[in-house]
């Protein structure tokens, strides 16, 4: 764990092991083994060569923090990857080091390495999530609650809409996700300026190989001097983010002591309170997702990027992209255990809606009676029935007195397409599985 | 122009005709007459009754400071328009007045009809940009100039190939935004909670012609409770912008006094140096895009919104949508004059290429002399030559004395696949027109 | 108003008309009206000329539209506003417009007269706010309530201390702004390039006349190079808003309906329930509020400039500076009216407290047994009452059974120093004013 | 090194030591030691008890892992630390650990101690550059230089003007980070509600105790519920690095290839190509400076939070304070190297000005003319002579053809308030000293 205090809070140690230093350095080694490898098979170096450096890539030989400290003297940890890399394999084979490449192909494709191989364990945690998800929105199709809006008590709803919604979202916002990590993250390959000009001719066809090695779509262009795709990259994660967080922040406002409809499964303690029983859980995904939207921004304002290579906006790409992957692979971790031992009180949905007395009816009473009064009446005498309440502190059936119209006041009525979402929301689950 | 000073500055008149307030009003207004209509075909009110609302939903006859100052009390302007509609239409057909509806309903689809119909002219300037720089890609094919790397000279390139790479990434961003504009600006219609209670069995229905009337997709669920599509919309214009304020930015950088290899058309004056050409349009693409990040990140932030409708996030997007549709309309009008009217200075390019010296012809001169000394030799050789050059200030080629190597200076030689990736360009350009 | 519509939620009419086109342009005429009067006093222009010009400086009596729209090419509105100028006085006057002066001492002067304007009302407005918190908090000294951590009940405290942080943060945070007001805003005057060289030996006299004139600060050198001023107001702007936005958020939660301590004195109606009674004011401020991140990050990126003068960095701040400043004025005002108007239910609180049950008394029960039987035993005891308070649903008071500590379990005297906070944070606020 | 192959880019060994897992350990522990020295000072705990708690309290012998391990479940460190810390003293010295407080007044006011210990390296690499910067600008007073507007020619100035502008810039900054420093970071101490009420009468006491004992200030109020403080820590940051970041900027583009004005001391090398030589500080505190607006903005945004402890944002902040510690030591090391090592060549300032032809002293000319012909006419003849120059390609003086005006040409003469700017950068550096 590259934190081992705050570490487990805010990554896990799937994402930490696929982006942390090392991961970061087998990445560009990745690299320079692929384009030995693409090399000989272009015909550009022997295969022998190509073998000898494909063989020398493996980071835990290297000595990492003589890498880092080199580093700083060109404001790129390569020069010094390519003298360790070259250093270690025999001197004919030399010939097959870094072949054409520069420092922004090296770190580039690094990175687009590094985020395929972070965001794997997080797309298959939010694939349970989802199916977690599921699994409530299909358990509570008519388990009927409060809807509250600006936190007011508004009208009744169902757990099952409430999930339905929360799965939705999930289930876009990973599609999306997905998409991008197949489609967007490519590799980057033009040698100094993009016209890999030290190949030749050999150049489509080294970066066609290269590309195949490392398993990554070639573009038809490097990429090295438009970040779309690190953009891209980045609101897609916030986008996930964004959708753990909704469903952190509703457990974290339902299970407030004094509603107590959710809880966490494994509530948090605190450390001078015996009775507490924090959402911790919802409380990391919520901190987790805080942090992603000034790194989206970040990498959305590093963008322009001067002529061939930039001097720090492209630099800046690095940590920011690296920390994206560790919150959003600690929110949806957070977010599969919140979700998978999700405690839902039915029984105090109802009975909180229960207690909210029946002044949220007023506009169903108005439709049922506007049938016989007309819709201008109805209006009338209910509106005076809702004043009587409030004064009286009564119910709105008493106030209004019309025993024809008791069933007008059964929440369980009033749930319009309730049940209906909830199959769209199954059903389109379901296609997405 | 709602700003008649910085207006034209940062927003354009037609963005700002589909974003000010009076389309705003417009947009809400659309809403209540197409759901009027929908309600009409699916049975819930006299067609008259719907007839009369949809010809009353006329922003320019509504008493629009009122509404905004009546707003405020519901931190929302929809009671206040919902109030003058109903005073609006006959009695009689006050029935078919925002039937079912809620103030968010009416506000985000409202917001996605604005986005809608703000990114049209948008994406007409973007499509003509994008074929002006396919010209400057096919005419400066090429047009040999020098690459730059953390602004040093690096190597030679084409400014073909560098049209390239704006064009690749202007029509990758264009795209995407044209497809979050087709697939995810989706009406929003759940009534108070989403449930839609008060239309019954007929909520599908109506949900259903309400899209077909302001021909939006119709989703599979209300999305108040999820902002992704907002989120999305955003990251899409972000993209846009930040792929025009690349070039922009090049521009600025290539348009320097010392450089002077391009220019803007009508550059701008100083209101003190008669002789200043300013890349004022440059300046303005700049300015516009550098806003857009923080606004993406305000809108990212607030994507977990509370429960059933949030108390501030929700609000918090209205402004700052509107403020990217302007800043994304003014960065591509403002690209558009700059692309359409630019000054390419091949010969600059060639003489600053000249003056250069040959030192970047190094790399290349070790690749030939290898094929007959062998690599390492070769790279002695040309390093000492190298520092002999720097010594004694004179060329690479004087230092290394190898007449039969004369031909190997030529930077038109050493341009890799730059043709090829011009082709590319204009190939995929081609598809996407 | 600028925005008729959205203007009355995220401005107000007072920082409206003190930040609108109008007001920027009055700003930059106020410039170029002291400039002159600068110039005549230090007798480089006929007094008679300075005096035409400066009685030329009225808004109104300028062509705003066509001053913007010629602003567009030259990415600043200064040219035309000079030639405008120009024209409007006796030819023989014109010796005395715009002497040494660019583009950027005329904007950034009138950025800094626009904010030091627009925070006027603003420090107004938190003051009487101020005041209003200063009179809660002393009024509710002992009105005792639950705290909440995490959104879980916690521990008894005092309406006086939440006041008492909110009174805190507020006084400190306008402290703050006042100084910065003070402090931070001063004249830009450098001239093309910060060397005044127009002026020649004449420079340091008039820019010290025309900072008198203007009755702002004079810098030691001209700060068209350095951006902390406006990154300064920016943040002071910021730790306003979130001061208030603090308040805001807590008035949102504890005016939930199930919780019912707080509600706004006049809150807003919905368009479909007639029951419902939201926090519109307190969704307003924290609207506002959630905007200003993302516009201080947009400033503070701004921050590096190029060289003289910077192509799009600098143009940015201009919406940003006055978006800042409409945010920060809509969160004061809106949260004048909701903490001059604030219901607080004291009797709510306390049998919100009562119906919490005694188990948040554990704390103190331990320290009280100890005395007796020492920490250890005192703490094995009470969690073993906890845990049979929990499992047989009863008081921690009937489960622990020691009647000697009935009196422990008395919130009220397990309130600590809360009584002392709130003496601290009247005398703190008694200075502040 | 946290991070050894990017921590030496990001961050510095010195920042690094302070703001690790074990530096963060330490500085709860600090608290945790502190307080039971300060209950014991206050009577509430035997000195022998607190003294063992006291020599307990060092990072090394905790099992840190374990304790990042545990804090996951309560979503803090606290509770495990305090749970390990109770282990390693005598069963009788338990009365002495984490008397009254809360995981939050740990955690917060470690994070001023960590921040406290953070910036002192900091701001002596600040102090350092500062005197560096002075040196340069006594150094070139008198160094002619063009100065460059929207990155085009304008006008002559010096680079003793140019650094004085970087000298005051920093020296503000530094200051205000300082100030923040000293004033803002604070202890805080509550109790899990802010009423310390497991202290009793003892609460004030303890409180100053523990302030004294950790050597920062004592605020009237605990600050649990209000974020200014960190805050303002954050955007004292965001103004140094901008500060910083400008040189940065500046050099970098003063040291391209076409303009060679600039260089740094120690350039850093490619991979690729044998003759760059990239500004590898200037970007790597480019880099830095980029990434702190984002955080700024996700500290910002987390400023309300909700009631007594908020249940996310509050945890944001631990990774964004310790970034921003990383980021700002890294650039303001980087930054130090830099100006430490600047090369300046004055020769080439002068050759590129005289390169530059003399239009930019058409506005001195118009000046010297304007005595004898009146400014009407002056303006007129030489508006005449600079199209003339330009289209015959000559010089302004050649197109004039006003011998008597000779003079009106010199650069060195137009050079208006250049030395007292210089002279008041040094004096004001003085003061700061």
């Amino acid at each position: 764990m590259s934190d081992p205090l705050f570490g487990g809070l805010f990554s896990t140690p799937e994402v930490d092991a696929r982006v942390g230093a090392t991961a970061w350095l087998q990445a560009m080694l990745d690299f320079e083994g692929a384009l030995a490898r693409a090399c000989a098979r272009a015909g550009l170096v022997p295969a022998a060569a190509a073998e000898a450096v494909s063989a020398a890539c493996v980071a835990d030989q290297f000595p990492i923090g003589e890498i880092g400290r080199e580093a700083v003297s060109a404001a790129t940890p390569v020069p010094a990857l390519v003298k360790h890399l070259t250093a270690r394999v025999p001197a004919d084979a030399a010939v097959a080091v870094h072949v054409g490449a520069t420092s922004q192909d090296v770190v580039d494709t690094a990175m687009m390495l590094v985020a395929r191989s972070a965001t794997e364990p997080v797309l298959e945690d939010l694939a349970v999530a989802a199916d977690a998800l599921a699994d409530h929105t299909e358990r509570h199709r008519d388990t009927v609650m409060l809807g509250r809006t600006l936190l007011q008590q508004a009208l009744p709803t169902t757990f099952g809409v409430v999930c339905a919604g929360w799965l939705v979202a999930l289930d876009e916002a990973r599609t999306r996700l997905a998409q991008v990590r197949r489609e967007r993250l490519a590799v980057q390959f033009g040698g100094a300026v993009g016209t890999l000009a030290a190949l030749g001719d050999a150049a489509p066809h080294v970066a066609a190989l290269l590309a195949q090695e490392l398993g990554l779509p070639s573009p038809d262009l490097p990429w090295h001097t438009s970040r779309s795709r690190v953009a891209e990259l980045a609101a897609a994660i916030a986008v996930v983010t964004g959708a753990v967080a909704t469903v952190a922040l509703d457990v974290t406002l339902l299970s407030q002591t004094e509603l107590g409809e959710l809880a966490e499964g494994a509530p948090g303690g605190s450390s001078a309170m015996p009775h507490k029983r924090n959402p911790a859980r919802s409380t990391l995904v919520t901190a987790c997702a805080h942090r992603v939207p000034g790194l989206v921004a970040s990498i959305l304002a590093g963008q322009p990027q001067e002529l061939q290579r930039s001097p720090g906006r492209w630099q800046a790409e690095w940590g920011a992209v690296t920390d994206l992957l560790k919150l959003c692979g600690a929110a949806a971790a957070h977010h599969g255990d919140l979700v998978a031992d999700l405690r839902v009180d039915a029984r105090r949905m109802r009975s909180n809606l229960d207690a909210a007395g029946d002044l949220y009816m007023a506009e169903n009473v108005v439709t049922r009676l506007a049938a016989t009064v007309g819709r201008q009446e109805a209006r009338e005498i209910v509106a005076a029935a809702v004043a009587k309440a409030r004064a009286d502190d009564v119910s709105l059936r008493v106030a209004l007195d019309r025993p024809e119209l008791a069933d007008a006041f059964d929440p369980t009525s009033y749930l319009g397409w309730a049940g209906l979402l909830v199959d769209r929301a199954l059903t389109a689950h379901g296609e997405n599985t």
